[in-house]
Parts: C-alpha cells; structure tokens; sequence
C-alpha cells in the first residue's frame, strides 16, 4: 500500500507538489516543494507520520524558489536533483534510469532535457511526474535557460512512449486541472500532435512569451538548493 | 502489484471499458464492456494471461448494449450490478459498501443512484468509476429511465467526498479526455459546483436534450445482462 498526495501552491506560481510515501515503513519522497509552502508539505508529512526520505527536483526551476533547503534542515532528507542540472549543493545526482527507494516503493529518473539542460521526469508505478516537460495540453518553454526545442521533442516522445493509461502528473497547471494521461495528452495536447521535430521547433519558436517575472531569484537560489543569499 | 488497462469504445459511443487485475494471481475484472468489443476485450484478457473473475456494471445502460452475456460464454466469470437495477439475469447484485475480491484487489461497490436507480460508482485503491454518474465537467441525464436530479445530486457529493487526489474515470467521454480527479472535478465541473440541491436540479431540469438514440434496444438488452432477443 502507498500514499499518495497532490498539493498545490496558488500563491501565484501554480505548483503542484507530490509527496509519495510506503505505507508500511512510512518512508517518503516529495517532488517540487516550494520555498512558501515549506511549512504546509512539513505539517503533511508530520500528519501522515512519514519519514521523509529524499528532496527530488524536476528541474532547476525559474518561476519558484524550492523548499528543498528548508525541509532537508527540518527532516534530514537527501535533496535529490538529476545529473544535468550541475547544482553542487545537491546530495544525490541522478542519471537516466537511476532509482530511489523509498520502503517498498521506487521512484524511476528519466532524463527529459529541453525545457532546460537537466530536466528530469520521474516514475512511480504507472504515474509520470513530468516537470516542465509535459504540461497537460501544453509544454515547458525553451526560451530560457539553456531551453532546446528539439531536445524537448525528443524528451517528450519519450515520455509518450509509456502505455496510454499511465497518468501525467505536471509541475504546474494554471487551469485548474490536476491530472491527465499519456493517452489523453496524445489526443488533445497541440506539442506532443506536433507532425515532426522540424514543426515542434517552429511551433516553440513562434512563440513570444514575456520573461518570467521570478527568474532572476528563483534561478540562483535553486542553484543553491532553496539556499535563499 | 496491479494491472490497470483502460480501452475505449470509439464507434459512436465513446465507452470506456477498465480491466483490473492483481498481477500475482491473474484474477481480474472488467468494467461496463460494450457488445461491439467483446472481441477485443478478449484479446486483452489473453495477451495479459488474466482469468476474469467478475464482469462489473455501472449500470443499465441507454447508450451501448454490454458485452457482459458474450463475455460469461467466453470466460465464465459472473455477471454483477448494482441490486438497484434489478436486474435478476445477474449473477450477483451489489448493494452499497459490497465487495469484490479478485486475487489481493478489492473493489468496492458505491451506490449512486440518480442517472438511474441501479447506478453504482465503483472504487479500486484510489481510482472511483463513476460510471454516468459524474463525467468530467458533466454528469449523467436525469430526463429518462429512472432519472432523478435530487438523487443524483446526493450522489455526486457522496463520491466528491473521498479526497482531492482520488481519480476519476467515467464510463464515457466525447472529448477525448481520459481521466480527472475530485480535486480537478470540485474545480472545474459546473454540476459538481453547483450552488445547492435545489440550483442542481434545476439544472438538469432546463437541460433540452434529444432522446438517446438506442435507448429502446439498449436498455431491454441490458436487462438481458447483454443478451440480445
């Protein structure tokens, strides 16, 4: 048996957190906490009588500061960020198809660049955390940071690779909407119909999006972490 | 560990038919099969080396005719519904808070009545079926069969109370969604916001829509369990 719980920051970034834990040994992972949010994830944790395990990054994110510094100070968990980012300060660096695990259950690295060098998607069972790779109907710009359209589309055939039924879990959603399938994101998300690489590039290209109003902060504080300067 | 396969009905009534299955012991079940796709249901079944022990209903449908009787011939697991329907062909009838074992899964049996009388909403771990019951963004008809608009709304508020992240998978989509959650349905679905029991029914009572189109033969089919005259 495991526990599973969605939570969202509606303070103005739209993120959405995960903290996945074993219900047995109590052992737990959370995905994406954000900095404000820090004592809202440390009350859940401590309600649901876990033992939080690791602090795991999608990304080196640019419209939110992580809480990964605050709650690894409050638990003791490892923060766990994936190979491309080069953030130093992270205990644990994953590459394609390392593991974490947490009592019986596992959590899979899947290296997703595009929306930025070291964007990571991860897997539990047949849930897909997919960062800023995949958005329900929409996808991660790739006009910041080291933002590759093409290595996007790669990332996110690869991610549309696994069977209709596994859920796509995003790290933001501003719609209100919560969750969606790899199946339904074939059917109805405009980046992953794009009809080639060549075309999903242009589709990027074209678009002119303003400057994320965070990303001067939030940027080198996640290099550090959450380690606010 | 489990199997999860959900299939859809694409030739006009946009079904979608779950097969669950304990992964040990191979024991399954089906949920709301269509007649048309018995045979690909029964490829499934063998490709994944399942033994279906229960063929589950939603309830007597206006729309599809079930593959539940084509089914038990090719199987011999048994034929279930909700004890509301009546349905007397059935091998066995539900009431609320019923169970099904199949290997170390359990689905339990949730009655909600209102799109029909017999209409039963299902819940595996943490995925409700909610049959006609609520659709994403939209809920069942009230204007045909035992259609009532007050019961349906005390069921709606019966499955929005399980928590935010429990998922939703109906028995019919028309816009290639797939799947949602209560937190995603509390959201963004005007029937599930509505202000009050009397607001929803009136509602449902100024909906002006055309009589299903195979409803005389459905839904004598389906009191047939499938059995077509």
């Amino acid at each position: 048996m495991a526990i599973f719980k969605q939570l969202f920051e509606d303070g103005g970034t739209s993120t959405m957190t995960y903290i996945i834990a074993d219900a047995d040994t109590r052992e737990a992972v959370i995905i994406d906490p954000v900095l404000e949010q820090v004592d809202r994830d440390l009350k859940v944790i401590e309600e649901l009588g876990l033992e939080l395990k690791y602090i795991v990054e999608t990304h080196v994110h640019a419209d939110h500061v992580t809480g990964g510094s605050g709650l690894k100070k409050a638990t003791g968990a490892e923060f766990v960020a994936g190979i491309g980012t080069g953030v130093s300060c992270s205990d644990l660096m994953l590459a394609d198809g390392d593991t974490l695990t947490f009592g019986n259950e596992v959590l899979h690295a899947i290296a997703t660049p595009g929306h930025t060098n070291g964007c990571m998607s991860y897997r539990w069972r047949d849930r897909l955390f997919t960062g800023d790779t995949i958005l329900i109907e929409a996808a991660g710009r790739t006009d910041f940071q080291e933002g590759d359209a093409g290595a996007l589309y790669d990332s996110i055939r690869k991610l549309m690779a696994y069977p209709d039924e596994y859920l796509v879990y995003p790290a933001h959603d501003y719609n209100d909407r919560r969750v969606s399938s790899v199946g339904q994101e074939k059917l109805r998300n405009p980046y992953v119909r794009a009809e080639s690489r060549e075309a999903f590039i242009r589709m990027m290209d074209e678009l002119d999006l303003p400057r994320p109003k965070r990303i001067d902060v939030a940027v080198p504080a996640n290099e550090r972490c959450g380690e606010v300067a």
